[in-house]
């Protein structure tokens, strides 16, 4: 509760921002002179936001001169992943997951690139850019000193992320297509078809436009991207595609699971149809037998018969019996 | 009734007609009159018109210089939602919706746009255009002097409605998708999922051709547009592009339904079969046992015996019950 | 028969034949003398046949200099739908549609077009082209003096007779759809959305092409087409994609008639099965006991009591209803 | 016996060669001197060989100065259909159709073709090429000294040779389809149904890749071709294209008999289901009735009077009745 | 065990590394000098790597100036199949198959190629290029002294390698077929339906975008090549489509088979319903007479007869007899 109220206290949602030259972390920035510092020739500002109110945003537009539309996105979640240029500045889109229990969570970051500063706007459960912070402070790496590096950072870092999700439906559909060799489903296993057919939809919706968006970026579509940073790009191009590929075949192994599971039903209840034939056509020839000598007529010359009863229940058993043989040889039972 | 009367007679079918200098209301304006307020350098003649009757069309047709074939367009409905350009005019065609009890009707808005005129022809139960006008009036806007302008509120708030249709939809799929693990659909469910389809089916058919629309009026492939209006159509794109992807979501989540349903019927006539199967064979015991016993034999040993009954009973219920036992530790039932 | 003897007479097979200057009809023009009035400027000689022999065709070739391999295809049905350019002549060829019953039945016309002349070749029930002949000769209007104003005009004409064929199959769709929620399907209504299906796959195989055919002319690739003429080429293409259009939804709703259908039967199935079921469960019950006390064991205890029988039968009845009322619990009856 | 080794003897491969100028046959010519005939100015050499053994292959390609590659896939089978070209030279692979019994088997024809001279190797069933040479030694025509022309003739012999083999698939569907008003399919309907899906399926195969070959000749992608040619070839593409759209619709029809069948069989099994059930509740009136007076208590008051037996036949016979009338009215029997 | 061991000491991941000058060998060569070799005039070096750890990787991009980024890919397996420019270097990957069973394995061999250098990384089970080396050493070849010619020898024996895979798919894929005409699919039948799927489609993925490779290669996009080796790579393109088609129509079959083996168990269901039903109205009938006859009456006339007992047993076995031949009549026994 406590933790709610501070997220709407002011600034609360500023998670970091600092100006950089080159990698090293210059200083601390407040946001009425983060515009100064992007300014400023060699200097970054990047600033971490998650859940900011209209105010700190239009603070933002103010001081990076962003486009008011890309602001009014900014504000709420539910947009597409894309990325848009306005004027000489990128507003990115990019959908981010977190498993909750069985099923998979989308959230969002919004990026907003300019020259000289670097923008980042996380929604719901999106994970932090801590980690992307610290290694960019800490590595030497000779293009660091580009925003449009630290979009491949937080882009390759977002991509990253994927891996395990898919890794895990993998893991899920392989486990029910071990199920497929053991006869029709249960209703548990078709259930398990189910959620991992939405999460596999959920996966896609999110990871299908990325390829646009990083395909875009590579070949410098939008803004002019230096070649060692096309490079980078290609990679993390590479990687949603290899996401994008293996999501693609999931989803049809679990089409194939389904077809091969429909066969497998038909086939028992063709096999349980035949075998309760098969037991109905047994068990018919002594209730009939039985029924004819329960009649109650006067003269039936079997029944005086001293052992007619023997003799019919020897009938009665040789008829089953043989039944049963030739059931059994044409696979019946 | 009367209402219908007053519509036919003339003129009714104007709902407004006004010259706007920058978003400044001039006056009311007369059709007669209205190309030449129209060629007036910065005002904006602005009609909105309901069904018109062929006479008040032949009359825009005249001031406006329009193509006959638009004109003839616009008289009828059920056009397809497209643009077209004539000399230096534009016709849109724009599908717009209204949910009538369970199911979505299709309704079309005519737009006629040009050089210092907007048209617009509703039909059907096309929801009003006065709240575009109003925020026109009272919005402070740097590009409102602008035709373009005017077009993009409209088809921003023909896609803006959209949405709660989309919305009403997706909460109706979630709620058949829990439905899903209560075991295999019933008829009235089955005809929900039907009529999802349809209805997905019939927003499609809005939508779809939208986004192209959109898209070639943002990318100004017809007639110029200003940068700052580009975004703006951007903008709509991408609205009815994210409309546009959750039906496709929707429609898949809808099949995704349709499989599992099908799925879950087979494991339940399955089930049932087995079930049916298994009470068959505990029954047919006792049934063959006493058709036996209840045969005319004169000479039937057991039938002598003082505890035969009892021994007889004792023995179909030991049948009875093992079978039961094996039947549920083979989980038949 | 005495009609197929006329038809096969020499000549016959000409509908019409005569030259224009603007739209005025100045006369009958005989076949020999065609390509001479065709090379007047500002003639239209337009000339109409029904099937004709390879004679006529011949003469026609050699009138207007078309290519052999066009007057080969002219000669011959089921051609494709399309449109080739031959120097500077065209050669199109569209389906005509036609209700015969319940089915709808292809027919072809041939057109052949050049600087000063237009010919069509009717096949099969291919509506007449009178009508368009009338308008135009009645018609004043800016481009009619125009080979491609004639070609737009029989397009218009066929494109237009699409229209009442698509709108029946509309109605006969709707009436399934409404079908549906009447349970599921008797063969008379499998064979209904299988013909209907037949239809709509013979619909789109004529119109399909056709969109192609009359964009191409719109865009005058094939030979250079005024403005204003192009304009009335996009009217018919639009005519044609709306048809196209609903084709496509129409085969869709049908998909959805059948996937929904094959539920309802599955859950209809699943509905009888259980009642099955529970009557055979109901009934199992004083088959048992009677068959019980139908034994002959000397020693029978209850049979000896006064009121067994009463007793007996009370029972019976009992279980039997307790069974029924279980079951209507669990909604099996 | 006898032929197989003369098929294996020097040079029996070598069905026709022969040097033509214009389309006069001068003289057979030996394959030694195919070069060199084929160097002289207007003149051609046509030599047509089957299943060629490796040492012909590699005179023609010493003669003709061909690609390695193309002599390599020239002597295997199961090439793709296509088109290459090596240098000045070209070299087409088509299939060939061959209906054996109720399959459709695929052969092939190489084609070599290069200024001077044109070389067929056919493999397997291929028809022969004489009808080919033939027509083109009796034909007057004015690009007949050209080796596109042959080239043209060849793909038109066997494009046309596909017709027929469509046209019996048709016919054979159309079966099918007449089929499906008569009740659900039996077991060699489907077979019927499951070989022409086949048979379309191989046709693909062999046409599908043929419409681009075509059109790659036609317009002159690979080698310059004059326009009285590409219409030639235009002409063949045609044709192949309606073979194309004459597959696609085949395999239409038989995905809509595939539906149909499987919805009137659920129709048929819940028929069959429903008069199941009719019937056994009918029966099972005198059984449980029949049951219970076959009880052996002392007291049961009904089989003392004197017409009970009779009394408890009308019973059974009235409640029997009442059932059937019932069911015959509910549409169950 | 010892070979892990030695394949995890030093170099022992080298398999071989050469520098030729035309396809002459000249020495076998150390990491470490390899790059000076490689900038000799048509001298290339060429090395064989399997499974090289990081410190190999990090030697040969300083040997050749490699791309941090292809160095990382090359360490890792799972990567997608491609062909990637880094400066003026290739980078490829191709997926490599082995028969592991009943499934087919994917491996990966990654190939850096740039001006006098190729190195191939094989991982897990792809097969060794030593055949290719040995080829390249004995061949006398026009263009063997090109690094291009290598890398096309490679991509080819690749190519070639997936044959034999397909050719066995291929021919279970028909043993499957043959299997349809002898009734519906035992579960055996339908897992290795399944078996057959799983397998094509991870064939798929490794062979679909293997096009794409070849024919970028092919065309040149990446480095010029000269026009002789395009027609190599021509070759190799031309042979993984002939793969990618087989596997096409393979997937295609067994949609086929799928479909006909659904319609083949309803077929076979519905019969075994109808001799089930037929079986039970036959049984039924001495049942009820029998039930009938078994009643207690004390006057039940026909039971006093002489005969009555064998009269009724006609009866039965007439009735029996003519359901039983009325329902062969009707095909349902």
């Amino acid at each position: 509760m406590a933790k709610q109220v501070t997220k709407k206290s002011k600034d609360s949602c500023i998670i970091n921002a600092a100006v950089y030259q080159g990698n090293e972390r210059l200083c601390s920035v407040n946001l009425d002179e983060a515009g100064e510092w992007a300014k400023k020739p060699d200097h970054i500002v990047w600033i971490g936001l998650y859940e900011p109110d209209e105010k700190i945003l239009k603070k933002l537009q103010k001081q990076f001169n962003l486009n008011p539309l890309a602001i009014e996105d900014a504000n709420q979640t539910h947009q597409r992943t894309k990325v848009e240029q306005y004027g000489d500045s990128l507003f990115i889109v990019a959908r981010t997951l977190e498993s909750q229990g069985k099923y998979i969570a989308l959230h969002e970051t919004h990026i907003f690139v300019g020259k000289g500063y670097v923008v980042t706007v996380r929604h719901g459960g999106s994970a932090s850019y801590g980690p992307v912070r610290l290694r960019y402070e800490s590595l030497v790496h000779p293009f660091k000193d580009n925003e449009q590096f630290i979009t491949y950072s937080l882009l390759d870092f977002i991509v990253d992320n994927y891996i395990p999700v898919v890794e895990r439906i993998h893991h899920d559909v392989e486990q029910l297509e071990d199920r497929i060799t053991k006869g029709p489903f249960e209703a548990e296993d078709v259930e398990e078809l189910h959620r991992l057919q939405r999460n596999l939809l959920r996966l896609r919706t999110a990871v299908a436009p990325m390829v646009e968006v990083c395909k875009r970026l590579e070949h410098g579509d939008l803004l002019p991207v230096p070649p060692d940073i096309q490079e980078l790009f290609r990679d993390v191009t590479d990687h949603i595609r290899r996401v994008q590929d293996e999501i693609e075949v999931l989803r049809e192994v679990l089409v194939f699971a389904f077809n091969t599971n429909m066969m497998l039903g038909q086939v028992a209840q063709g096999d349980i149809t035949r075998k309760l034939a098969a037991w109905a056509a047994i068990l018919a020839v002594p209730t009939a037998i039985a029924g004819i000598y329960g009649m109650n007529f006067q003269f039936m010359p079997e029944t005086q018969w001293q052992y007619g009863y023997f003799a019919i229940l020897a009938v009665m058993f040789t008829i089953c019996t043989t039944l049963y043989l030739l059931f059994r040889k044409n696979d019946w039972l």
